[in-house]
């Protein structure tokens, strides 16, 4: 359903190895400062989720709002039966706390279809069970309370902002131990293609640092320590 | 260019004798829970604002949206040069203060095309300048920085929330120097046809209690007092 | 010591198969739209609480009032050495973290005495031992700092608020791995008679969705799937 | 009504004369850290208010205790219509601003009745007439929605807390246009009998150093400045 | 006694005719992102405010380090008897309310050793007297407690932070009516040289704006307003 | 590199059997008000950290000081390859959490340098690697965005705060599951010798309550359980 450009599935793969450090770290290089979600965190710590952002937005509650729905499908449905494989469904609460955007139930459904993990910055319900789900959601909090108390959902796959990012329906999420950044459409083939790369000279660094290098000639690695790595690079294949 | 329905003129002259605590006060009555705007207050406080909503919708700044805009006039130009005659523009700035919404520049030219006020729940700048417009303004503070620092403008005549409120695109929006109520379109013509109505009892009742009366009888009023109420009514005539 | 309804052990019992997010949906419908304490987590995520509310108010610390109290002993004593089985020990801290409301000494003798579990919207101290403890605890942070720093003990068994609920004496305190919910004295037999079914029901409509299911069917369920479900409760028994 | 010990008028009078900032400075020096309520302010800042604390404290609402109250007058109204010469209305709100704790008919009703003033850590709805009342009236903001939005009223004459600080009934409440100071009973004859002279050293300095005295030497003041300063006081008689 | 180089009269002198606003835009433009000050407003909003940052840090407070002062004079002291014509006293509270940095007294001696001004993120007391002083003195609000119960001060013309901004000694510190900016020495000279031609093409393009010009062609003008402008500017000469 | 006095191994060692509850709750005592840093949490909750305070103090970032840093070293990485046995590396980020203060690299070499530590009141990024380090460190949270996005660094071992207590470089910093508490370098020595003491005293009293004990009589333990405390004590040697 939603009208974005679809990743090939190969870029997506390259995405889960790079970490959303490193992400945020290469996009602020090329210019994006606002990436990383704040406050948000995995209910599912050992996960690794990259999807393209399928979007949910809710408002404030306003009961003539609800009132005057009549039978059609509100927009919280059309998103959970709309998300599918390679979809990250990203749910916009204005960072709001007093209820849940969805329970145990959706959750599931989500799961279900296929998609590749939930974010949002507001909080869910039935956490305790979510969390063994084995499955990639990120939360800012935990609240028994159902989403009819305090929310109106409004529209699917619009723009929308989530833990003080902006995000548009297609961009590329990506979250794991540490939390969830936003990589935008444009840049996420660049991320998938220099972001494992990246990655990697970071380890050998991290192994140099561990072996008693100092920080002011490793990190970033001056000519000597570039050559090493070169040399890494070749032992390991 | 927005598409709600218009009111007559004559309801909003008449909203404007109705202040915000009795507007808000009666919608909760309805049961609309959610309709005073919090932390906006007043830049002239002894104006009175009365119109539909026209909405511009901000989210934290993407600089690759920013650079993909091309030549298109942007949805905050959009907004400021659709607003006219009737209209309040409403500014989501999602409660966001590290920089303003917008300045003199753009305040002077809502006002020069008739808008009847402005509201947003983020800043201003050049707030000293807005202070003498002697024009309806509702801000949640002032700020130098332009706009341009941390937000991107998204689109226009959307739902969105202000203040923690939910406001539509038509959306009576009522604004007194105790800061901006939302009136949802299907109960403004109420609001507009009991709410003086409630203003007067208030002022009759308050006119008992300055003269010594018991809250316990006249507040709400008992029968004793609904009769002279009427009586009053009917002296002032 | 505490002048409230004592609730028969079996509908405490049954409370127990209750999660705190279904008595919270329940209290909503019934109209009761402020139950679930925010910020309040477990530091025994695994234990179920339930019991009746003891409470214990604090205000911000009087050094006059402290130097009066001679040798009486102090409301938070008195609530340390009231407590006893089936009460939860719920301590108002207005959800100030400055200081601890207790450490391990105390939230020992708690559970010595019987009580079903303490919250406060508070902080505790000694935490890495109170979290070995096995035992249902539920604050807001730890903080090493004794309550003597900010805090004066003021009284037992008054209305209070708990992580923005208001508790009486009596009101059933239920906790689980997400957090804490105030059921109130006249309804908590209700929820004991309902949730568990309400529980059921859910769980068949988790497994209906997880097996394929669309929440556009199966949740709420239409008629089909309400046959079914019924059908599955005759095959459980 | 409230069963607390009143002060000779006399001590009333003198502590008109004492500015906040010295009653909390003298505070602190006796060993009473908190007094000063954080993020009240006055909506007549030209007003100076002194009464003893008659209290009365809110609750997060709930709606059962609602429904049960039955025709017993609420404590709301106990309190406004329990207020007398003397007395300082203070409103426990536990700084919740979602609705206002009264307006401006019961804030008559507390001027009529001969109340020294009015303080809240919530909000008043109808301010921009309340500000017209030239009457000592302390709030953190303004908001039109009604009390019954979010909160129950559950008891008068208790201890509460209010900006932070605890309040005993009869304790006094002292106003000026910085803000609200909580003067604990037992040292309000002390303040007022000393609280004056701090005042005139402290205008005395002020002098000094306006006419070009290096604050180290009169601030505090050094033998000579008091020396000084005791010319000064026998001059001015 | 602070170690920076002084920038010449004139130069200051220019900059009392750029608002804040403008000089907060023209540092985002030449890449200096974070210039105003958040939540820090003028007691005296009618006057501007020019000078050289001289910097007092407090920490929060530790007795130890006030009773090992000794006799030595303390940074606060140092900083109030430091400050001469041309410097703005700017004291890092960390954004603390808990209680006054400062007072009507120390506010007159920064005044009387001709400072241009004082600016706090902190809060002062006495305000009811400053307001009076005439004086331009910038706060994010009032608090009557002295600066000892929660401060302990560390340091004079070190780098400080203010209002979420980092100030070097020897910065420019401007205020006006809508807050204040820290404009960085190296950048000073053209804010001053620069700043007061944008005012000037600010008001032509408002005055335009206000003659009914779209703020599609006016704002940012086009050529023909940019051929007006010089026009306009001509012809005041 | 720092100027503190060191304190001898023996001492840091005693220290290791203190909680921090135990610590700040002596220091309260002494009169040291404000000692557990808040909102401060553990990466890895099970090691004890104690070592002397090496401070790094970040500012807001400032774009003009970035620049003329030309080729020397910058405070961060003076602190990074400036800290050792001993010490604890604290970093003042004035709470702000937008982007990490370090990541994985400059942590393997704090601990490769033999350093007893970390601790911030900011975030940390690439936390999932950090918490295999079995290392002891302290954050406010986790955030992938590097800290060149909003920081400035600006010294080292200068006083700086954390989490809202002050920090003298060379006081001792003391961590565990619970937090962080600073002591103030002069009275560490009597900590480390009585807080021992302290801690098998209050071991004996929860044993005693685990038997029964009212906390009326064991804690503080009367005459008779102190002799008991003293019969246990020898019992154990």
């Amino acid at each position: 359903m939603p009208q974005f450009k679809r990743l090939p599935a190969e870029t997506l793969e390259k995405l889960k190895l790079v970490s959303t450090a490193t992400a945020s770290g290469m996009l602020l290089k090329i210019g994006i400062r606002n990436t990383f979600m704040e406050g948000v965190y995995p209910l599912c710590p050992d996960k690794v989720m990259v999807g393209q952002a399928f979007t949910l937005r809710y408002l404030p509650r306003r009961e003539d709002i609800e009132e005057e729905r009549g039978s059609r499908p509100r927009p919280q449905r059309l998103a959970i039966e709309g998300v599918g494989p390679g979809d990250v469904l990203v749910v916009d609460a204005r960072g709001e706390m007093g209820c849940a955007v969805a329970g145990d139930i959706l959750l599931t459904r989500v799961k279900v279809r296929g998609a590749a993990g939930f974010v949002t910055d507001g909080t869910l319900r039935d956490t305790p069970y979510i969390r063994t789900m084995d499955y990639p959601v990120y939360v800012r909090g935990a609240n028994g309370q159902p989403s009819t108390r305090d929310f109106t959902d409004i529209g699917v796959n619009e723009p929308v902002a989530c833990g003080g990012v902006a995000v548009l329906p297609g961009d590329v999420i990506l979250g794991d131990g540490e939390g969830v950044v936003v990589i935008p459409l444009k840049h996420a083939q660049k991320i998938a293609d220099e972001g494992w790369e990246r990655e990697r000279l970071e380890v050998f660094i991290r192994e140099q640092v561990e072996k008693g290098a100092s920080t002011l000639d490793a990190y970033p690695p001056n000519e000597e320590y570039m050559r090493r790595y070169q040399e890494w690079v070749k032992a390991q294949k």
